[in-house]
This record gives C-alpha cells, structure tokens and sequence, in this order.
C-alpha cells in the first residue's frame, strides 16, 4: 500500500512536460478519453472548473451578464457568413453529415465557438436603443479539431464560458472589450494567484473575425506562455453578417458594435503550470476543491478522531472546503497524498495537540509547519489561506518579472526564450518580421506592451510602431 | 407600450398546445434555434435550470455522488457493445463523420446517453473491491434526433443529468435505483410543487438496455403524462459489454452491477405545463429565478423608490430572489407582465403603505391580496413562498387523484384518456396487450401502480399480473 510519491512523478525541472502528464493523471484531475484528442475531467478536476465557474458567475453578473444556452449544432452556411471567420475555423471544425438515420440536406458544425448562432439570435431579439446595451454568457462545450493535444491544455472538445454583448457604439463596445480583459486579470489574481500581462494582440495573434484582440498571457514554470484568457472586440463584421439592427433614438436603422471573450479548461492547465512543484499540485485556496485537510495522528487514541471532525464541522461553517482523511493509510502516506494533490492546508491533529489545544498547520505553499490555538482555528484557517493565496501570487509575480529580458536583435531575441524568459522587443508593425522571428526564434508575439519602450524592430531595424512580448507558447 | 398581455396567449383550455407555444415564447423562456428541433435557453429558463441544478448538486452530493464531465463523442463502435442499447439509440443519434478537413476512419455518435462512454471508463478505473461504490454525476447536453419537436418537451438537444453508479452486488444497485427514483420524486415536491406517480416501467417503455426502468411521471394540465425522470437498474449488461470487474474481498473478478438514472431541461416543460394557467406562467418558488417584485406605486414621489429598494435590500440579506421593476410602464402594466412571467408573489409599495408601514401582497397563486406590516417583511415574505409552494402541490395533487379513474376494458380505458385522465388498469404482461391498447386507445403505460389491486387484463380479459397507468404523454 505505502509507496513513494514523489518517485511517480517525473522531475519538474528535468523533464516538465512528463512531469505535467504524470501530474494530471496520478493526481486524478483528467484521463484521457477514447477518441484521440479528448479528455475526461475526473471529480477532482471539474470540482476546480465548478469553483471556476461560481466565481466568475458572480463577477459576470455585476457586470449586467445573464446565463443562456444556445444551440451546440451550427448550419454550416452560417460559418461563411464572415469571411475571416470561418477561414479561421473551418480547417478544425468537427461536422454532422447523418442524424436520425439519414443524410442532411446541410451540413452541421459542432460549435468551436458560438458568435455566429448567438448573432444570428441577436439579430432577431434586438429591435430598438431600448434592447441595448445586451450582455449574455455561455457555459458550453466547444470543439476544434487539433492535431496535437494535453489535457486541458489544447483538446478536441473542451469547457469554456463565452460572453457576447451588442451595444450602440463603438466606444461603449471597445470600453466592454477592455473591462472584461481587466476582469478576466483581477480573477488570475484573485482566483487563481496566477499573474499576467494583458494587451492587445497583432492581426496575425487575432480571433478570426475580431476587429481587435486583447489577450492574457501566463508564464509557466518553463518560461513558455499560457494564452489564458482573450477579450475581442467585433466591431461591425458580426452585426453586419448576421443582420444584428437597431432602431436608434433618431428613428434610423443601425447596425450594433459587438464584442465577445472567453476563457475555458485551459485556466486549470494554467494553474497547474504555474504553481506546481517537485512535489505535485499546488492549488491556489480560492478554486481548490479541498482547502483543508485534517489527518487524525494516532487516530485510533479516544477522542482523536472526534476532535478532528468537531474541527471539520467548525470549519465547514466558516465556509471552508476542509476533509478528514480518516482512511486506512499511515500518516506519513497521507502527508504525500495530500500534497501531491495540492491542498494548501494540512492540519495534523493528535493526542497530544487536543490535550495542548493545539493543532500542527503545514502549509503547501512551503512555509515552515506552525502550531496555532485550535480556539480560534477559523479565523487562523481562513487567514492562512488568504496568505497562502498571496504568497503564491507573489512568487509567481517574481518569477514573472525576473523572466522578462529586453531584446534588440533577433539573437538577443532567441537567447532570451532559450532561457525561458519573455522578451520584450520593438516590431515595426509588418507580419513579415513577426513571421521572421517565428522562424529564427520559434516563438510568437504574445501581447503589446503597455508602455511603448523600444525603438527598432528586432527583426527589420526599421522603427518600431509597438514593443511586443514575444514567447515560446502553449 | 401599453398592450393587453392575456390576449396574446391563447386559451389554455381551449388550446393547450398553442397556449404552451405562446407561454414558453412570450415569457422568454425560450426560443426556436435555427437548426430545426433545436431551442435556445434565453436567461429566463436558463435561470429555472441552475435553480434546478443548484438543488439537485445538494442532493446528489449527499447521496455521494461527485460531478464530473465525459467526452461528447462517443466512437460508433461502443454503442454497438451492448446490443439492445444500439438499437434503442441507433436511430436517433447525430453522426460526426468529417473532422479537421478528413473524413474520419470511425464515425462518432454525439452522446444521445453517455453509459458506452463512462462505463469504458469506469472498465478502466475500477480495480478492486475497495472502488466501489463508485458514483458519478455529469450535467451535459445530450443529442436525440427527433421527428416531432416541441420546446423543452422533445428536442434534438437538451440539456440533462445522468448519474451513473457500479456496485459491487445486485441488491445495492437495485436499491440505489429505487433511491435515486425517490430523491427525484421528492425534489419533485419540495422544488417544483409537483406530486408524480413513481414505478416500474414495462419491457417495452424501457430504456434501451436496462434490466429494469423506474420512472416518475407527472399529470399535466390536459391531463396528458409526462415522463419526468427515470432510473434504470442496468444489472451486468453494461459492465459486461465494458469490462467492468472488480476484485473482489475473496480474490476473484467479478463484474460490477450499474445503475443511471436522468432528468432534463424537460423538467422546465413540466413546471410549466404543470402550474401554468390562463394568465401564462405560474412558477414554483424554489426554482423561480424572480420570487418577490417590488412594483413602486406612484414611484415619482418622495421616498417610493428609495423604499422599495431598502426592502429589496433586506429580503435579498435573508436569501430571497427579489426584483425592483423600477422601468417606465404602468403598474398595471407591469403586474400584467410579472404574472405572466409567474413571479411567485407581488409587493405594492406606494405612499400610503409606506406611511402605513405596510406592503400590499399579491400571491401567483391566485389567493387574496393581503396587506402585511412592513417591519416583519422578511420572515412574512419566506413564510409565504413556502405556503404558495405547498399550495401549488396541494392544487396539483388534487387534480391528479381526481383524474386517476380505472379501467376493466379497452372501451372503458379510451373513455378514461378521452376524459384527461390516468387510467388504471389490469395487464397480463404480454407485450401485444399493450400493443393494442396503444392501437385502440392511443394511451401508452406509463408505471406500474403500487398496489396491485386489478383482477383481469384490460386488452385481453386473462389474469392481469401488474396494475398500470396507462394514458396519453407527451
């Protein structure tokens, strides 16, 4: 029964993308499904897309979002309604050709993404200035079809949530596109402890049919960078593909400015690439699934056990995600488990700690183990993970920053992702050299700068319209 | 602005179909989708469904089952494992045959049910005794290729539930069954004021490769049935057919007993049909996505508004849904459209109430005004959504043993479905009775009665073995 963990896991720094395979898996967060490219999201794994979900539930919600569902099966001519559009997708888009035991007269896509069905609703729906602004939100599932998959990472079919608003400007759109980038960054914080860089993405980087994309960009434990989460402003070319018309405050008919933005599955690979350690997962407190341990030392001493589910019953009703583990398995093998699962908190609780009033607290974010009052064990619980949030935040914020290398040349530019770091360079604007540095460097422009810095462009010297982060990526 | 809202909703008694069409339509619970027999959830039902969701995740997690998602596309090969589930499902199911440009080597069914895909899974994970029981929940949208369609009721997608559960004998899956049928009958009750009839279905309503199928069925209006929810004991069909097995305390393999059980988005087509009345909806409180409105009277004047919204502010603190309609339309107008959308309970609050210190309240349910003291709002408010829930059940309950009438002959049973009712009756067993009694009536069985108090069979006069519900469903 009682094996090594750690021996099960590869080394994080030797071989990190078995050491994220074998994590996945032997932590129970995902399998594999039958057909190629799919993945199964275990108990484990979906408890930490469904603590995902509510959190942004919320924050959609204060920001004028309802919930809807729309039909997963598109008509295939209304893919081609935006000629950007299905150029983008149409090359992975899974296809109904037969149902109910028969051909059908069209062809029908399995959704990769829902702004063409939910446009043409829209379309219908919105009548006049009244109906506007209109803000809905999708959880779904999407499927593209790719050829190379991870769990979570990049997979055939996937979870997600999309929202879609119309409004009446293009001001009010655009200011929409950036105010759910900002959202989407303060939950990487919040929820995830989890670090970005937002910006605007160049025309090659854009969602196929978006006027403008803001994307945010994680750096995993490997230096490469995590899309996580993108923002896109649609200006006209839904509204006008699938006939989305107002009635404006003048009388006259109007086309609405849309704008869409997504995250999905992926924010758990996000996670699990950004703070795990030698050791397994290391869950961020506000979206694990269980947020507290307590493994009962000499559990079968009078009392012992009792104790531990008196402190659990307490802790429950401060509102903490804590288990006991009152298996069969020795101390030393639950320590490991636990870890290797990413539980921020471990509380042991023995003879001696009740006798004392005490419990043992170790926490996964590797701060030394403390012994603190089991009289005030909520409010110490909950601080502990607030901290534990923070700290993790922090760590990976340092990383970050220490990772990010300016570059003036092409060289400069593949030393600096062969050392796992972002690089920071000027691009004068042209494809051609975002292309040139793909070749020379095999990374990508991930987002603009916030502040424009650099003076030329690193692949054509000539001067630079805007300073990009350019990483190898996911 | 100003329309009568009642004239555009058709009689219900008069014509139940298209009064159903107009209601789920004009209260924007849902619309057409573009392919055909498909439905769009606006936020209205969508928010019905996460109440249900909300309350079911409680249940089920009591009940020690875990959410968890599986893949959508099912390889054709698995469905044909299990010989009568293929053919049950066969003929309905969506064919992906075209992904990322090719034409793929093994067509892929879009789940219609998931037990091919999860029990592989399960196959896989399952080793020893110790596994068991495993049970799982996933909520997804599902695929059944349909003929006739109907919103909620019978669409090509819906959302649903399935629970799936392996046990290690016979008697625990069994029992399990029977449980999961009660947890449905009692969230029937407690959540959408709907009292059901419960019990075992005949080989031929079965679902397509269960040893035995469960359902819960509920009168509506017209008197017509509607399969609600269904467990299924599934014996070692499927582990066989997926390689279930298990070691057990003594050594040996053996194949796990399963067990599933489902309910859909047709549970929303039930409140509806269930509780609606000539004025549109009539929504049970626990699942309402709006309990309470707050309707300002002569809300220009002083302090109105500014009351209203302190109410709204402390029935919200005490858990309640509740919705200022603080919009430009007349208060007729909008106790017009509030009912319509079968808002649970109205509060006026005008100036007089105010300095009364009192809110004048309208149940949905169709009982008196009443004017209650402003000060006790909250418990008042709590106290009536429980009464109105439980007045919702006792009506329809009512009217369900009332229009249960028994049958000792096919004539005598056509009468009976003609009249709007379910019709008890003795049955023999053989399949070909039931046949006729479809022929001649059109009525279909729906359970077996719990108590088995017929003496002959209805179609063929011989010893009748079970006691049925037969009548007409949806």
């Amino acid at each position: 029964m009682e094996k090594s963990f750690v021996s099960q896991i590869a080394d994080i720094d030797g071989d990190f993308a078995q050491w994220y395979t074998d994590v996945v898996v032997k932590t129970k967060l995902v399998d594999y499904g039958p057909v190629k490219g799919t993945m199964v999201i275990r108990p484990y794994g979906y408890a930490i897309w469904e603590n995902i979900q509510n959190e942004f539930n919320k924050r959609f919600q204060a920001n004028g979002y309802e919930n809807a569902y729309f039909p997963l099966l598109i008509p295939m001519s209304f893919m081609t309604k935006e000629a950007e559009h299905v150029e983008g997708f149409a090359p992975e888009v899974a296809v109904v050709t037969h149902a109910g035991g028969e051909k059908l007269a069209e062809p029908l896509c399995v959704r990769p993404t829902s702004e063409t069905i939910i446009g043409t609703m829209y379309g219908k729906w919105i009548e006049s200035w009244r109906d506007l602004p209109l803000r809905m939100n999708q959880w779904a599932n999407v499927m593209r079809w790719e050829k190379t998959t991870r769990p979570f990472l990049r997979t055939s079919e996937f979870l997600w949530q999309e929202g879609h608003a119309v409004f009446a400007s293009a001001e009010e759109a655009e200011e929409e596109t950036l105010k759910m980038l900002d959202l989407y960054e303060e939950f990487a914080k919040t929820c995830l402890a989890m670090p970005v860089l937002t910006g605007k993405k160049t025309e090659k980087e854009k969602f196929a049919g978006a006027v403008a994309t803001y994307g945010m960009e994680a750096m995993m434990h490997d230096g490469k960078s995590l899309q996580s989460g993108t923002s896109h402003y649609l200006g006209q070319n839904f509204s006008k593909a699938f006939d989305i018309k107002f009635t404006d405050k003048d009388g006259t008919q109007k086309f609405g400015y849309t704008m869409s933005f997504g995250v999905s599955t992926r924010l758990i690979g996000a996670i699990i690439m950004t703070h795990g350690d030698n050791r397994g997962l290391v869950l961020p407190p506000v979206v694990a699934p269980v947020q507290v341990v307590i493994v009962p030392i000499a559990s079968k001493k009078e009392g012992v056990l009792e104790n531990c589910r008196a402190l659990e019953e307490r802790l429950k009703k401060a509102g903490v995600r804590v288990k006991v583990d009152d298996s069969d398995n020795s101390p030393g093998w639950k320590f490991n488990e636990w870890e290797m699962k990413g539980v921020p908190l471990r509380i042991e609780l023995g003879p001696r700690d009740i006798e004392a009033g005490k419990m043992t607290v170790s926490r996964r974010d590797g701060l030394e183990k403390s012994e603190l009052p089991l009289a005030n064990a909520e409010n110490a619980v909950l601080s502990l993970l607030n901290e534990i949030s923070e700290n993790l935040y922090e760590k990976a914020k340092k990383r970050m920053e220490e990772r990010i290398v300016n570059a003036e040349t092409l060289e400069g530019l593949l030393d600096g992702v062969n050392g796992g770091n972002f690089v920071r360079a000027g691009w004068c604007g042209e494809r051609a050299c975002e292309d040139k540095v793909k070749e020379f460097a095999q990374a990508t422009s991930r987002v603009a700068a916030k502040e424009h810095t650099a003076c030329k462009c690193v692949a054509c010297g000539k001067k630079a319209a805007t300073t990009l982060y350019f990483a190898r990526a996911y």
